[in-house]
């Protein structure tokens, strides 16, 4: 019922008329490797054949992870052109590109004829621009234009991820005129999440979907059962902004509108999980200081060579705290104890500043803070870094009292705590906002460099106090 | 066309024909609460009936958050049974209560009934268990018992985002007569997502979606043209589960099964997407040492109270470096310069361990990693940590040497954070793997918990390299 699992019965092995006892269960990629690395050992083609029409082309995209270059070529060689879409679409970027080079242009064509456009645009983005233009020689002209439109728009808008199959109908046609419609072009079940209606010039005024067409009477105009109320989005919309929209609206999915208002494509709920989890991913990596391409990637130097940019920033930062220590040597020297609780303050700083940065970050991505709010979640996040400081601040200086056994001490620690949280609250909610408003990533805003910066401001805040302090009244 | 949209519709202001010339976009929850203040300033009750009724019920929920609770109550007793639904199943939980607390048992009953079970369950779940017991009075027998049922489930289980709603048709059936059923029946068309076709005792044999129905011929038997190869999932299965097996097929809707394959309900992609936003939520608030529903809370106290209890966790930890520093006193006395490079040792190490945390936080709940490529994961991780322990342990040594003044100073520096990085790497990517197979959430691991550890060792590995060589070498 999945659109997929209809496009492989269709494409596949036919009508499937033998049903199973059980219900099936998703199938382990490692197993589905294995069984397929024990096939190609027997040396039988046949075996091998059999076994990989037995498995979903999702379970065999995922099982190429598990496989060598030459076992993953062996298997994509016996797809059907069908299959080998939905393999091509799945794999990672670096094995489609590996497969498509490995493949005659004459077949890629036909396989690329078999995605929807968005996903043909996308698996033609990773190729090579001679490689492309040879393939497109080999596609019909209207889909091979309907490629090139699509891949002018940015990836991370609706129109990147939209498919530009949809179908529409006129406003003076009837239930029965759309279902003959349908019939005669012969229309993948999987394109038939919704009819939309147009006017003559292509303006979206209605959608229609299969259930009310179930529903309908044969001889009812489309006007008089179609949803008119459709929530659309530009084709320049951002991805993450379209997630929200089907996300708040609980839409199956939504239609795409030029300027003009005409149809232009319709973004399908899957691409718009894939769009959530793709946004999650960025969300963490940046906050840790790295990149998405981190979760991915193949090799140690790869992953080394992603994450060292953000450890040399905040190296960078620490290395300002080192200078501010080593500026205070005098007083270190004069009371050393003082030097134990440098971790302490930065630590607690940094962690304080995690904890707002990270609901921020969350609260932004699930669109919880409008611009006329942003003013009361700050207010919000101070409060609560008030209380925490007053408490925090409290048992560190009871506890720095009874570490470095002196009650100046003691109050140093508390003050010194009670400005590191206070501060570290505070920067954590604001630095992600203002990045928001000027249009940076608040995640990357939010891991080590307002960490580095806490750390800085507090451990000058602690050491000044102490200097004060302590000169003042331990003469 | 979504599904809300049409129960909207049908019980609301009945079928729409006037066509708007632009299409609908989102409206802003802040100017519907200001259009909504506006009218009740009025003081014209029929002003406010209608604009009320202009709005998707959807769109009021979110508005709910800009007014108070008077007005918020006021605006309620508008609703058709069917848009108050809505709005009690979107706003905030402390809002659902109030709301229903101020309205009366025999209409709260009504507006339940409107729900689909599984949304009914949950609002059912948040009131107390007297007002409960009332409600369930007013309810049939039938969909009381449904509603019962499905409370039984844990909130993070297929079963717990289930809905019970299934239409299901024995297998000797045909076309026409399913559609014949559904007519008669008046099953609204959001509950039409798949016909599943089950055998005498009610297991799942196959699925069939309404573009299947729409082009089947009237007489063809339902096992000719339904999907028999259905993944399904127990009711017991994880919702994240749940989530990853509807992503990597692509599904539009998961049917759940009891143990023995009987049909019980089915996971809607909304839900889906409902849980992996909770499950993302639940990710970084871990991450960053804080509770989920911080993303939420109303009042800084609270805020203060699911941050408070992390906080002193590492807080406790870091009093553990302040005392392995305190024991190093006599060290960082002869050679106080070496205070200057603790924050710098500390902070390289934890944000090391972010980034690897991070990355495998994001890959375990993507599913990427299988039991059997852990090892393989993790040898990427550490080859990633020697290359990048490499480069900023010759770099640290350099600016230790210029800093302090003594080469000996940044040999110390260098071996320390050499070893600060390559341990906090190491850390993060094994904890979260550890926790994972015990059954804790990953996350819980990832943020300030394996900081304060790394801060504690990477310290106690410096300052006892300080004391050994500067001993030997600077007598």
């Amino acid at each position: 019922m999945p659109h997929r699992t209809q496009q492989q019965r269709r494409n596949g092995t036919g009508v499937q008329t033998v049903v199973q006892h059980r219900p099936r269960r998703a199938h382990e990629p490692e197993k589905v490797a294995a069984a397929i690395r024990g096939a190609l050992d027997s040396g039988v083609p046949a075996l091998l054949q059999k076994l990989i029409s037995s498995y979903h082309p999702m379970d065999i995209a995922l099982a190429m992870r598990d496989l060598n270059r030459e076992q993953r070529e062996a298997v994509f060689e016996l797809l059907s052109p069908a299959a080998s879409g939905i393999v091509l679409e799945e794999v990672d970027d670096d094995v489609t590109v590996e497969l498509a080079e490995a493949t005659e242009e004459g077949e890629l064509a036909e396989i690329i004829d078999t995605m929807p456009p968005d996903v043909g645009a996308d698996v033609m983005n990773l190729l090579d621009q001679e490689q492309v233009h040879r393939i497109l020689e080999h596609i019909p002209d209207e889909e091979s234009d309907e490629i090139e439109d699509l891949a002018r728009y940015a990836p991370d808008t609706a129109g990147g991820i939209m498919t530009s199959e949809v179908i529409f109908a006129p406003m003076d046609l009837t239930a029965r005129d759309v279902i003959s419609h349908i019939r005669t072009r012969q229309i993948p079940p999987e394109s038939l999440l919704y009819i939309y209606v147009v006017d003559d010039e292509r303006r979206l005024r209605g959608a229609i979907d299969m259930a009310d067409l179930v529903l309908a009477r044969p001889d009812q105009p489309l006007p008089d059962f179609m949803t008119a109320d459709v929530i659309s989005v530009t084709a320049d919309t951002d991805q993450e902004q379209a997630a929200k929209i089907v996300d708040q609206y609980d839409l199956s999915a939504l239609p795409v509108v030029d300027d003009t208002g005409r149809l232009v494509g319709q973004v399908t709920v899957d691409d718009i999980i894939d769009a959530i989890q793709e946004e999650h991913t960025e969300d963490l990596a940046r906050m840790a200081g790295t990149s998405p391409r981190d979760v991915l990637s193949a090799s140690s130097m790869q992953v080394a060579a992603l994450r060292l940019p953000w450890l040399a920033i905040c190296f960078g930062g620490t290395l300002v705290s080192a200078m501010v220590i080593k500026s205070f040597t005098e007083l270190l020297t004069a009371f050393v104890q003082l030097a134990a609780f440098i971790p302490v303050i930065a630590a607690t700083s940094g962690n304080a500043g995690l904890q707002s940065a990270a609901i921020m970050v969350r609260s932004l991505s699930l669109g919880h803070q409008q611009q006329a709010k942003v003013g009361r979640v700050v207010m919000r996040q101070l409060g609560a870094a008030l209380v925490m400081a007053t408490i925090v601040g409290v048992v560190a200086g009871i506890a720095g009292h009874l570490i470095m056994g002196a009650p100046q001490m003691g109050l140093v620690v508390a003050i010194g705590m009670f400005f590191a949280v206070t501060w570290g609250t505070t920067m954590g909610a604001v630095v992600p906002i203002l990045f928001d408003r000027v249009g940076i990533d608040p995640a990357v805003a939010s891991g080590p460099l307002v960490s580095t910066i806490n750390d800085v401001v507090s451990l000058l805040v602690y050491l000044s106090l102490g200097s004060v302090l302590l000169r003042t009244w331990v003469p």
